[in-house]
């Protein structure tokens, strides 16, 4: 057993309570962020900092009484790093002015973006010297898939247009972007465990731009590597994996990684028919469901009563809402912690 | 047997090859709609002229060979004639400046406004007096719940904050809406039968806001009781359901209708194990599918090789783009056409 009930839980191993974090619970809901924040001037800026980026880091911890930080940072930082221009433009969202179009661009990829990354691992050892050692602090990336389609992209799309046409017209260009976003993945996930990061998480926040076979294809199979390759290296740290929008293809989840991140969208009782026997499942209440206390009451009682602390890590089925109630979050987490230490 | 294929199909009987229609097919990728849409100066315009909507109705009868016609309309001028100002920004999208809040915007809202949508049962008389005899015309609705949607959000939205924090607080206030959508929409089918369409489609666009348990109580029980009014009436006249984006809820679908619309998100043999014996399916390829033909080939393989010419219309899993090349579009007709008819 570890000293960290969250890693227990990863592990599968019998914990006195379902632990609990919730998906960008460092965030514009708290009004301490948004302090620093301001500090930082704009949000690159603040992942930039590691001083700043560590402070926002351990906030939900004090403030909600989670049991694990996660390492506040974005996954766009990882193609900014390999070499491509990234703005956050308000009230629009993330944009790569020069989206990649030509072998050239491929070619001019930086291989060794993980090594300009330092201001991620600095936050880390920052937060790791702060954080109680009972609480564990996750890492994170976004999925070569996720990541790539950005890149094509240059912005956030509705119909992925783009980026469809590049995979049937020339799925050959979008597997050597893959296997590339792979290799420097995997080496930025190594480096944030040297640092210090005591579990990762890989987002795969696009997954449900794909159907099912091209989902496996072109997202779930260079998933499985990284999880594989991180796994080969670091077998005691837990490996998470949330491909968002995919509850048609649960049948065709494999691979060796340690949890599986269910979005709201799939019913809890699917991912644990489906699932559950292999992976711990973290998930999974609909985050709207933090304005109203009943609603909060209903959802975490079904969710606890077909779970029953078992093999399982309490989490929001998507991210934090920047309007939400900071008291209904506290509200949240007592209640998780309460309601299934009594399984 | 009719003198439609279409209409046999949605009853499960053997057709000489399979059906095909797409959704959104009348559509700016067609510089004929276009040019009729620049002169009945906006959107709402072209819905409100019977003339130019029926031309529009028909063109891709013409241009592509599709089995049948779905009416030119759009979901929202149900709303608009209950009394909610209605505008299409451009590059917005629709907007009610004056959402529902309070129970006196419930009480205001005109329960007689399918008396008021004439200019859509013109629109089907003048196209079932031009179409030939052996293409069906389909009338369609939205779901009450993707309008009630609208109606409380007051334009598209991401999170659902709105609705989703009355759905908690009052529920009842919904259901009251609910209702009320529900009488209105099934006048206004029943009119769109009276004045000629052969079938109608109910568009829940919207499902995927919401989980499971909440997914039939708001939105598919009221489906249900529209399509079962519809069909103690009129059992002749095949109803159509596409509620989009719950491929994790398939096992929960009840009810009696014909033919349930299947997204692109459903893996199509998922949808037939679940759902096959019951309903004819509808659907599903992906509409980016159409940019290459390579793309289409492989798509549409799948689908047929799967659903065999038995029991199924042919359609895209969600609508047209407006940048589609038409002739890849008039390909993908040709194809199934050809294909099917060897089962």
């Amino acid at each position: 057993m570890s000293n960290k009930i969250f890693i227990d839980a990863c592990f599968g191993k019998k914990t006195p309570y379902t632990p609990i974090w919730m998906m960008r619970q460092a965030g514009r809901y708290l009004s301490e962020y948004m302090a620093v924040r301001e500090k930082a001037g704009n949000f690159l800026n603040l992942c930039h900092a590691p001083d700043m980026a560590a402070e926002v880091t351990l906030q939900p911890i004090d403030i909600l009484g989670v049991d694990a930080a996660i390492l506040f940072s974005d996954i766009l930082v990882v193609p900014n790093e390999m070499g491509m221009e990234l703005e956050f433009i308000k009230g629009f969202g993330p944009k790569f002015p020069q989206p990649l179009k030509t072998d050239e661009d491929l070619d001019a990829l930086d291989m060794s973006a993980s090594n300009k990354l330092t201001y991620v691992y600095e936050t880390i050892k920052i937060v790791r010297k702060e954080l109680a050692d009972d609480k564990a602090l996750i890492g994170f990336t976004g999925s070569p898939w996720t990541l790539a389609t950005y890149m094509i992209e240059g912005q956030g799309t509705k119909t992925y247009a783009v980026v469809k046409k590049l995979i049937y017209s020339n799925p050959d260009y979008m597997h050597k972007l893959l296997d590339k976003l792979t290799v420097v993945i995997t080496e930025y996930l190594e480096k944030q465990i040297e640092a210090g990061v005591d579990a990762v998480q890989i987002f795969d926040s696009w997954a449900s731009a794909l159907e099912r076979d091209a989902f496996f294809e072109f997202s779930w199979d260079y998933m499985v590597k990284i999880a594989e390759n991180i796994k080969a290296k670091y077998p005691h740290i837990p490996v998470i994996m949330f491909p968002k929008g995919i509850s048609g293809f649960l049948d065709g989840i494999y691979g060796n990684f340690d949890v599986f991140g269910v979005d709201w969208a799939t019913p809890i009782e699917l991912a644990k028919e489906k699932l559950g026997d292999k992976y711990v499942l973290q998930g999974n209440l609909e985050p709207t469901r933090l304005y109203s206390r009943d609603a909060i009451d209903k959802g975490v009682d079904h969710i606890i009563n077909t779970m029953k602390n078992e093999r399982h890590i309490f989490n929001l089925g998507h991210g934090m809402l920047p309007d939400l109630d900071r008291n209904n979050a506290k509200y949240l987490v007592d209640k998780v912690h309460s309601d299934s230490s009594k399984f």
